[in-house]
């Protein structure tokens, strides 16, 4: 089976509201995506990522039941943390992860869509960068921006990356990206409500590092 | 005071062998020098050698009494870890720590020296550059090498470097160079061993990442 469809989101309710305890234990998976990038570069960018889940699962073993909900986390920081909030606790550590995630699901939506750079079909970069533009750029200072660039670079090549996809398995081009718009589906639709909720509680900040 | 003579290594004794318990607690003071650089790029790296320190204390724990020294874990390693060793463990952990370490060192010696950029006196990009080609580069391949000069124009200004390494207090500049000069004469020692142990017991590597 491919790494994704093992490990797939699930439907979200009715009122799009994103159970904890599922997220968390979807969402600890992810961080291999970024073994599937095949360079030691992007090691750091998967402890960053691994940095955001642990803080989220620390505040939610606190009490599994007030927390029941990712809202239900926001708020009660909310309230605790005054001024300092949202730059505080799971609340920044799941305001940079839906960036990760959302980094992701762009990437994996290109090669899905088949945006190509006809001159090289078998670089992901112009998928990188579409991803990084979305989901990232405005948050970088130009410092980080200039590393992200370098880092392009170590970027796998489409094949070696999709073939990563599938656990190394040979499978189909066309399978892969079957596969892989299949696992979008709930995806998507978790991150898109974790935007949401960020913006109907006024929790998202803009400032870069 | 300052952050580094409030945590001076010991000097060591006639056979240089280095105590694990007081160098962990020693190095573990050492990451906050990547606070003094001042900007959050550099916090990937400070958590790369918290792994590192992390990594050889959980070895020690295990048994305090048979690694009461550095060299007695890396023997213990070697003898358990056959053909895996030594890109394995705390001997791994300490091959890389050693490199930070020296980085760390070379930079210091180079301000203490009086490295200077003449025309970019409050630089201290040679101070910086110097220490990487000394300490690191041969261990890098081109991508992070590159990384590695984008990162560098987010290096702090040397005054600002300065007054951070006394804690942000006014020290005259004569005064912190004095502090550091102190500070780097175990500091140096300590290093220069755990690297003679390292060519002693043949565990050093030249991979790249
Ligand atoms: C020795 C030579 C080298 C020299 C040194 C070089 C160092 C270079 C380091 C460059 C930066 C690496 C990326 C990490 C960036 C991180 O700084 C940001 C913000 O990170 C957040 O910061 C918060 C505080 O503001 C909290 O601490 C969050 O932590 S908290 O949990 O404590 O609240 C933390 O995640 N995360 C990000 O931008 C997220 C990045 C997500 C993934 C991006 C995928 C990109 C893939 C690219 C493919 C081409
Ligand atoms: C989203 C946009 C961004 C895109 C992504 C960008 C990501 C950029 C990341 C660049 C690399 C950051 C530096 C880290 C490099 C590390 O890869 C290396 C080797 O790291 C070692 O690797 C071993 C396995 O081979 C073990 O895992 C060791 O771990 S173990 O403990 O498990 O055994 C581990 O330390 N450490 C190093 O090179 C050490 C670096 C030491 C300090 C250097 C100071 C430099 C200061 C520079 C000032 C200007």
């Amino acid at each position: 089976m491919s790494l994704l469809l093992d490990n797939q989101f699930r439907e979200l309710p009715a009122d799009k509201s994103v159970d904890t305890k599922l997220f968390l234990e979807t969402v600890s998976h992810i961080p291999l995506f970024f073994d599937c990038l095949g360079s030691k570069v992007f090691s750091v960018i998967k402890s960053d990522i691994n940095g955001n889940i642990t803080k989220i699962r620390a505040v939610y073993l606190q009490d599994p039941v007030k927390y029941v909900t990712l809202q239900h986390i926001l708020e009660a920081e909310r309230e605790v943390h005054g001024a300092e909030w949202p730059k505080v606790g799971a609340t920044l550590a799941l305001m940079w992860l839906k960036r990760g995630l959302r980094f992701i699901q762009i990437l994996l939506q290109s090669l899905v869509d088949g945006d190509r750079d006809e001159n090289n079909p078998n670089l992901i970069r112009v998928n990188v960068t579409k991803a990084y533009e979305q989901a990232l750029k405005k948050y970088h200072g130009w410092i980080v921006q200039k590393i992200f660039h370098a880092a392009l670079l170590a970027a796998p090549y489409r094949s070696n990356f999709l073939k990563a996809l599938s656990k190394g398995e040979e499978v189909k081009e066309e399978e892969c990206l079957a596969n892989v718009h299949q696992f979008l589906v709930n995806y998507t639709a978790t991150i898109d409500a974790i935007y949401e909720m960020f913006i109907n509680l006024n929790a998202e900040l803009d400032y870069t590092v």
